[in-house]
């Protein structure tokens, strides 16, 4: 007789792993989905083009609609909310439109994903105040634009932050952005972090850092304003880029175990820590980083399919009974995006989260070209790099520069998996042609920077 | 008492060696370099760009001159062409404009680089017939645009071949490519080579494959066509990209070893194996690849400029009594060019490159996007992954396609000189956002198929 796998959450960390199940499991197992909205399998990370209009349709950022996933033989029922876990009795008690029922399972997973973080300030329930995670997030500003908004305010500037900013002037519309920290992007080194902020300037962003969001202005129960740093912003929009949490309530409430941000914690097939026949992945997890062993919060969409794949293997595994043969080996914080012709990239640690974990960093800082330097386009790049003295190991490469200079942070993050020396980076045999590059390609000068830094 | 360095060439390797040596070594050394040309430390590579007009100057071209080497304190002889070795007496005597005199040395470094191929063919010395490798090269080649040709013929389709060929076409002149091989650059395994194929033929190259050139039409001391497969083409202007051989003639006059190509067969250090205080480095070197451990001539000027650091670092460690810091750990293969928007690019080991070495290879090609593939400007790429099935290592990427392609083979580069298995590739935490890359990157699109292919 066969079992039944439920899934909770139907994008990418769910789906990826009840399409694979699907595909391994005999037919006598049924695969379960229930997902809250009416859509599935979308890209988040892909609102802010739509917003810009760079994107044309919604429906071009749904890679499998829920017809397709029926069609592949899941049990998707969308508009099912799921509204409790009982872990001993192995069911989940689901809501959809007028209806309240309890599903048993052999094996759960639960992909429930993440949310924007609202503060807790006066004004926030005001209406014209949106994060941005889900598609009907994206629609709701899409629409708020068609309201012709002439002040929009950004509270953050982490990646949604900025690409939502850089969408909005793309809009026409005045756009101010209010950060707390000293410099935008808090994943970047302050020191790129400035070339980051001289891009929002010159694009004619109002950028305020240094500056914490005090309340909402409301009129009529719309908000009209953001006060910060003593002065109040007009605003007819407020979008907000402080980041996500996991949405784990119900993982909580079913007294699994949380971490960072509320992410649940997984073993490295994605097995919940201490629940049995309970599987997570994706924005409500936390994942550990390969060179701290920390565990991390850090949802994007890569990491879900990832361990959307390996959770699908270990579950099939255990339902099959065989060994499973994927493990999910964590990440190196690797994360890139892009601020008009700005490539903005890192991975690794930066020096203070270096420090922090018992490293000895030393930072070195070079600018270069993205092609050799004598072509008249040649674009210029900054890389810093960060080296632990003792060791001589690679931690950390950051990058801002124009075309062709993010993608460069792959090479250092495969270096930093492998744990090689700034001296082996040096002496890798990377891609050289003028068109490229410089003779020495520009992590290559870094590492030779880091190289003398550290003699 | 000082020693004195004398280095035999005054391009990448021997000016990278002379330049650190000159900065490492006390002031009591001397440190003298002989160059047969007026130029010192130019980028070959960059020539085809300054034939087609994207690079202006030929000065461009010069990272370091004459006077600003001798600026630095190094005794610098241009016009200077070393005739022979005598490495019993450690002496080498060489020509100027009117004199031949013989200079004594402690330490010899030889970095006499490489010269393009010259086929045995009837007629290969008319007037007209350039091979691309020094500046000197690029002047005549320009000289004789100068005189309008009407036809240009390029003899071989690699890199050389490929960059002349299209900087013909910009520049409006009739151009025709004949290869030897099924398919143009040889590097790349046939099926991608077909692209390149078809974005020449799209360029209004004609492109002539599976055809040997059997010699030169000359009229009056010039060329004036070429034969080749039973037809004759007319050429106004010939350029031979066959390749080259290294530039080892006063090393083989002298005893010393050499391998593939008449490369110089040298440590990892850059010793010559079985002298005693010769040196050498760059395109008149073999080199290992660390896959097979095979001895190759892979002229790059970028494998010359590492290995002018670490044998200028062996050989004051040697004067100063010192151990070595630096060792030259070998390549894998990596090579990148460009041809119109196709970027084309290579690591590691081919198939057939794969079964020769001991491998059993299983071979993975996939089409995926540049961007995400809902971006309306998604460029089109493909991937070609070789694999070992035993161990299930990752052991050769190749890539054609377009924007932001190219340089993605150095996360294969980096990852094949970490000995790392397709299944490591898929699980490592690369760059993911929608203007840079499909939720999996395209490295590891092609790396789950690969996987797929092992099961």
């Amino acid at each position: 007789m066969g079992s039944r796998v439920l899934v909770i959450g139907g994008d990418a960390a769910g789906m990826t792993a009840a399409s694979a199940l699907r595909r391994r499991l005999p037919a006598e197992h049924e695969v379960v989905v229930l997902e809250r909205t009416q859509r599935t399998s979308y890209s988040a990370c892909g609102i802010p083009y739509w917003v810009s209009g760079e994107v044309e349709s919604v429906d071009d950022l749904v890679a499998r609609s829920p017809e397709e996933h029926r069609a592949n033989g899941i049990d998707l029922r969308t508009g099912a909310e799921a509204a409790a876990i009982d872990v001993e009795a192995r069911s989940v008690t689901y809501r959809d439109a007028d209806d309240e029922q309890t599903l048993d399972y052999d094996r759960l997973v639960i992909a429930t994903g993440a949310e924007p973080r609202r503060p807790d300030l006066p004004g926030i329930d005001a209406e014209g105040i949106y994060g941005i995670q889900t598609l009907a997030d994206g629609e709701a500003v899409i629409a708020a634009l068609g309201e012709r908004p002439r002040h929009v305010v950004v509270v953050g500037s982490g990646y949604v932050g900025l690409e939502m900013a850089e969408a909005m002037t793309q809009r026409g519309i005045d756009t101010t952005v209010i950060e707390r920290g000293e410099t935008p992007l808090s994943l970047l080194e302050p020191s790129l972090g400035t070339k980051v902020a001289d891009a929002m300037r010159d694009l004619g962003i109002t950028l305020r850092t240094g500056t914490a969001v005090d309340g909402f202005v409301e009129e009529d129960g719309r908000v009209a304003g953001v006060r910060a740093g003593g002065e109040t912003y007009p605003a007819d929009l407020v979008v907000l880029g402080l980041g996500v949490v996991a949405r784990t309530r119900l993982a909580q409430d079913a007294g699994l175990p949380t971490g960072a941000k509320g992410g649940i914690v997984v073993d490295d097939t994605q097995r919940v820590e201490g629940a049995d026949g309970v599987w997570a992945a994706g924005d409500c997890v936390v994942t550990r980083d390969r060179i701290t062993g920390d565990l991390l919060h850090v949802p994007l969409g890569t990491h879900a399919n990832k361990q959307g794949l390996v959770m699908a293997d270990a579950i099939a595994a255990d339902l099959l009974g065989e060994a499973p043969r994927l493990r999910f080996p964590g990440i190196v914080r690797t994360a890139i995006t892009k601020f008009c012709s700005l490539e903005i990239s890192r991975t690794g640690l930066g020096e203070q989260q270096a420090r922090d974990a018992g490293f000895d960093p030393v930072v070195a800082t070079i600018d270069t070209t993205t092609t050799a330097g004598y072509f008249p386009d040649a674009g210029t790049m900054t890389v810093l790099m960060v080296a632990d003295r003792a060791t001589r190991r690679l931690l950390g490469v950051q990058v801002v520069g124009e075309r062709n200079a993010g993608l460069r942070i792959d090479t250092g993050a495969v270096a930093i998996t492998a744990e090689m020396t700034v001296d082996d980076v040096v002496m890798l045999d990377l891609a050289y042609a003028p068109p490229f590059a410089s003779v020495w390609s520009p992590l290559q000068v870094a590492a030779r920077e880091a190289v003398k830094r550290l003699s």
